[in-house]
This record gives structure tokens, sequence and C-alpha cells, in this order.
């Protein structure tokens, strides 16, 4: 299978075969190594010299993570969202007991940094910003650089959904000065699912002492403590460990900057691609993701039929659209595990399927 | 390695090699009959016909989804604990609001029902009771049949922290009226860590609908309408799936019953053997767990030196005393994928490191 879809990502052979290592002793040696080294060698897609947590769960359970440490009920939080994932990190803040305001973005475009200035000095006690830094469900990259500047404007804390953009686009934690970074391994990692990673600021962790939202399974301070000694609080997935240290090998032979620049390439590929076929690309294209790319449906295309076509004549498997967009979008995944001959496949599968959809006009150059 | 403490657990050939299977999509067909089939194959275990939800977590996660699924801020909890994970039951209850009433055990003894009994009539307004079945901490099982029974002659839930008894001691959720039940992959199931396993009454799904704790990550009604689907709220830890369903198979090859009945001589094997070498075994023997055995370290025996030599000249990896009895106890797990040999290879690097050691009279069958 070509499993396109923005996450989970195809996995390198060496770590789907490193998954079956032996069960060890979570409170052991062995781990209490493994559990380092991943943590240092995350430390360079975070752009950060400070901590960071492996939690056992999904991105979904490091979005709550970032809300519950560093906030308490009542807080002002100004949810930015441009989508699906922007929602639902504004909708975790609010179910536990934050005053959210909301910037909706409409879908396909990117959050201005001029906006949020405006919402922040009208609403002076806003305690945090969160934010997707790449949102899957519209194929839209924020630009966090500059929405971190207007936020250090005030005293706010910057809560960054990176899960599907840290190690395929460039992140610099410490440089831009973001608060709580956060990923999954189902991204460009090129791990499954299942492990989700916290990175935490100075700030943060002031912020985090007076913090008092409930917590237990998601308690960062008690993983910070815990992972001083080896340790993690509660039972670690350990077979994905075992395939994220091979990643890494994976990731550090291909090397950071080549892998950045193989995604830039890749992303910039498949939009022409889509371009050339006649397609409408959904994302704004000075904010177009380099990790995933939406088009839109052509009228008269159903959704759920093209995606079966792919699936079971060409072995290609795509993501319709998220929420509300749901039957409208192909959204296609190029991060972690891609070249560009798979999304080749993709565009010459769409060519065949798509001809003589008359609202579609190929470009020459398609011919 | 002979891995003997009491999770993570080995895990058969055939399981760790299902892990590395190839990434699909989560929200599609496979993964579709994937859930539907491991959540069916649960039911035996937990003796329900109800739901269980499968979340990508450790154990405490699903300790943590029992209490904020089915209680509210200031609802008076018992929390029934015979040690370390009784407390870690009451604690997240208490994090998220609960008013707790703790009924502490002696470690190394089972709860008394009638003890609960006395407390649920002196506390009457009592929501729910939260207990460990098996405590691996202690090595004593609670009878929890009789515990539901006086649990019962109130309304309070009782949720049932069965995380390193199901599928290794039997359990009848169903007949014997239990609220909640839940458990974790890398226990009597034989796979890594990283699934858990609740089950919801209806008694607690109408709970549920009252219930106010603040949860996202951990909500279990979205969880039950995503699985109505084929679905999980967030990315699951799909090659933990494949490793679960391949362990079914390997239960259920054996059948339920003997898997029971293997777990209940490996018990009496163990407590034997440690009796004959002359330890004095920790639990009360009429509450001793069938998958993990404590005994008391001898006068002059160091736990931390012991864990060591047993590790590096026997490759035998057993557990230390946990939360106030580090350095007291040895804990040895005999749960899943374990046979007597495994066991007889603990007894004989013990009788050979415990020679000479003043405080111990072997008995005569040991020699």
């Amino acid at each position: 299978m070509n499993l396109r879809i923005p996450g989970p990502t195809p996995c390198p052979p060496e770590v789907l075969q490193a998954l079956s290592g032996p069960m060890i002793n979570h409170r052991g040696p062995e781990f209490a190594s493994l559990l380092k080294t991943c943590t240092e060698r995350l430390k360079p897609a975070f752009g950060t010299k400070g901590d960071i947590l492996i939690l056992t769960s999904s991105g979904t359970g490091a979005l709550e993570a970032a809300v519950v440490n560093t906030l308490s009920p009542g807080d002002e939080v100004l949810g930015v969202t441009i989508g699906y994932f922007g929602d639902r990190f504004a909708e975790i803040a609010e179910r536990y007991g934050a005053k959210v305001t909301r910037l909706v973005v409409e879908h396909g475009q990117a959050a201005e940094p001029e906006e949020i200035r405006r919402l922040l000095r009208e609403h002076s006690n806003i305690r945090a910003v969160t934010v997707t830094h790449n949102e899957t469900s519209t194929g839209v990259a924020n630009d966090i650089e500059a929405i971190a500047k207007v936020v250090h404007e005030t005293d706010a804390l910057l809560l960054v959904d990176s899960i599907s953009s840290l190690s395929s686009i460039p992140v610099e934690m410490d440089g831009w000065g973001l608060d709580v970074v956060l990923s999954g391994s189902q991204k460009g990692w090129m791990v499954p699912p299942g492990l989700a990673f916290v990175a935490m600021s100075d700030r943060a962790w002031k912020a985090n002492a007076e913090a008092n939202m409930p917590r237990y399974y998601f308690d960062l301070l008690s993983a910070k403590k815990y992972a001083e000694r080896g340790q993690t609080p509660a039972t670690p997935a350990i077979s994905l460990f075992y395939g994220l240290d091979v990643a890494f090998g994976v990731i550090e032979r291909e090397g950071w900057p080549q892998v950045y620049a193989r995604h830039r390439d890749i992303g910039e590929y498949t939009r022409q691609g889509m371009r050339d076929l006649g397609l409408e690309l959904f994302a704004d294209p000075k904010h177009a993701s380099n990790t995933v790319t939406t088009v839109r449906l052509p009228e008269g295309v159903v959704e759920a039929e093209l995606l079966k076509t792919l699936r079971e004549r060409y072995g290609i498997v795509v993501a319709g659209g998220q929420g509300p967009m749901t039957g409208k979008l192909l959204r296609v995944g190029h991060l972690g595990l891609v070249h560009k001959s798979d999304i080749t496949a993709l565009l010459d599968a769409l060519r065949i399927e798509l001809k003589g959809v008359a609202s579609i006009q190929p470009s020459v150059a398609a011919h």
C-alpha cells in the first residue's frame, strides 16, 4: 500500500522490525538508557535545549497535557483555529474550564498575526494562546515565528500543536520563544502511533507551578521527575520506543537539513502536479503545508467512491475531508518516509480516474 | 532474559512479530475490522456482554478514565487500598475533586468486605468505591465478588482495577455486578504496554450521563461513539492492536479455562517453592495472588544487589519492593507467557545465591 494520509505514515522496514524486540523491565537500566537517548535525539527537531517528555498516548493526549499543565480553570485562552485540530485544541481548554475566545480563520487560510495582536489587545487577560502549526485538515501551515512575535508583546504563553510539522518542517522552539510544543510519533518521525512528545519552556514550567487544572496521567511534572531517574510514571509503550530509536538513525543518516529540504521539494512537487491535473488547491499557496496537500474535489466526483477506487485499483490510500469539509476534499500526506515516486503514482492514478470529469481542465504540462 | 516482573510480561514470538505489520489508515476498513474483533475477543475475560473501550495509554490512563467518566467533583468516594495501586486509584479520584475516604489495609492483607460495609454505612453518600482486584505491589488478590455484594447493598458504583488480574484470574463483570472494570495490554494479555481496556456497565453509562469531571482524551462516551463506526477518537497504537489480535489466538488455542488453571497452578508452585527455600511469603496465604508472588527479603540481603545478581548472573529479572516496601521485598511475576520451568530457574538461582544467609531455614524438601 502507498499510504498517503497525513498520519499514520509508512514506517521504514528497520523501524517496523525493531518493534518486535522482546519486553524489558521499564524500571531497569536498558529502558533508562533508551528513554534518555530518545529524549536527547528529539531535541534538534524541536529546536530546544529544554525538557521534552515522552508520553504513551496519541497526539491528542499531548494537546491535553499542554493545556492542563499550564492553565487553571477560569483562565482566559485565545484559541487560534484554522481547522479541525485547532478546534480540538480550543475545545480541550474549554473542557478543562478555560474561558476560550476563538479566532476562527476561514478554512484554507492561515492565521494573520495582526488579527492575533488585535485580539490580545482587546482581551488583555489572555493567559495562553493555542495554535496549530500545521493543520492537516486544511493543508495550511501557520507562520509560528511571526505569531510568536505578536504573542510575546504580551505575557501570554504560546502553546503550539506541531504534531504534523515537527521533524518535517523546521521549528525553533527556543529561538522563536515557544512555550509548549508537541508532536506525535506517527507523523514525520516514521514510527507507528502511540507515543507523544511535549516540550516545555522555562516559562511553561513557571506556569506549571501555579496551574491547577486537574491532571494525573498527563502530569508533566511527574513525568519530568521520573525521567530524571530514567523512568516514566506509568508503564511506557516500550516497543514504540524501540521503533523511535531506530527511526532517529534513519533521519540522522539522511541529515536534518536534507529531511527538511526533501519535504519542501515534495510539497512543491505535489502542488504542482495537482495544478497540472487541473485540480484546485484548497490551501492558500502562501501558506501551503509541506506535509499535506489538500485539493478540492471536482464537481461530480464523490469522495468515498474516489477513495475506494484509489485504494482498490491502485493500492493508494489518501484521506478525504474532515469535519465540515467531509466529502469536499482530497488530503494527501507527504511526510516522513516519502519520495517523489509515491506522489507520481498518485498523480498518475488521478489522471486516469478523473479523465472526462467536465469540471477540470488539465494544463498542457499534464499531457 | 527470563522477565519475571508483574508486567510488562514476555510476549510470544508470534505476537512480537505481528507488531511489525505495516501502517494502515486508522479510519479505514481494515482498522475497523481489527477494532471490532479485538473488542469482542476481550469480552470473555471481562465476563461481560457490555461495552469495552480500547484506549491508547498505559493502564493508569484507564484508572483515570474510570474515575472521570463516572464521577463529578465533590462526589464522595471510598478508596479501598491494599497497596501502591490502590493508593494510585484513590489519588486520581482526589486529583479530580472527589472527596475520598480511604480504607487503608495493612500491606500483605486483603480488604475485608465487612469493613467496606461498615464504612459504606458510616458514609451514606458514597457514590463510588475504587478497589484493586490484584495488587501487584503486595501480591494480594481481593475477593471482588464478595466486595461487590456489600457494595450493592448501597447505590454506590464499583470501579475495579483488574489491570494485573484480567486474562489470568477469572472475573465475572456482569455476574458480580461490577460497574467499571479495566486492564492493560502488558499483563496476562502478553502484549507490549500501550493499550488499556475499560468496560462499562449500564449503570456506569447512566452515571456517565451526569458525571462532570473534565475529560477529553479519556472521554469514554466519545470512544463509544467512534467505536460504533469502527474508529477511535484519536490515532490508536495500531501495531499493538496487531499484537493483541495475535495474542487472542494464542490464548484461545490454549482455552480460557486452561489459562486460568495454569495461573492457579503456577501461583501455587511459586509459593511452595519459596516456602521450601525458607523464604517468608509476604501476602496472606488466603488471598495470595496467582499472578505475582511477594516474599520478604531475608535479613542481611540487599534488594538492589540481589536483583543485579539475578539479572547479570542468571538472566532473570524480578522486581523489588514498591513505595513503602522498597528494599524489603522480592516480587515475582507469573502471568501471561509463563511455565513452571521459568519459575524453577528462579528458585534454583535463589537457592544458590541465598545459601548461607543465616536468617533463612530451607525446608527439608528443598535439599
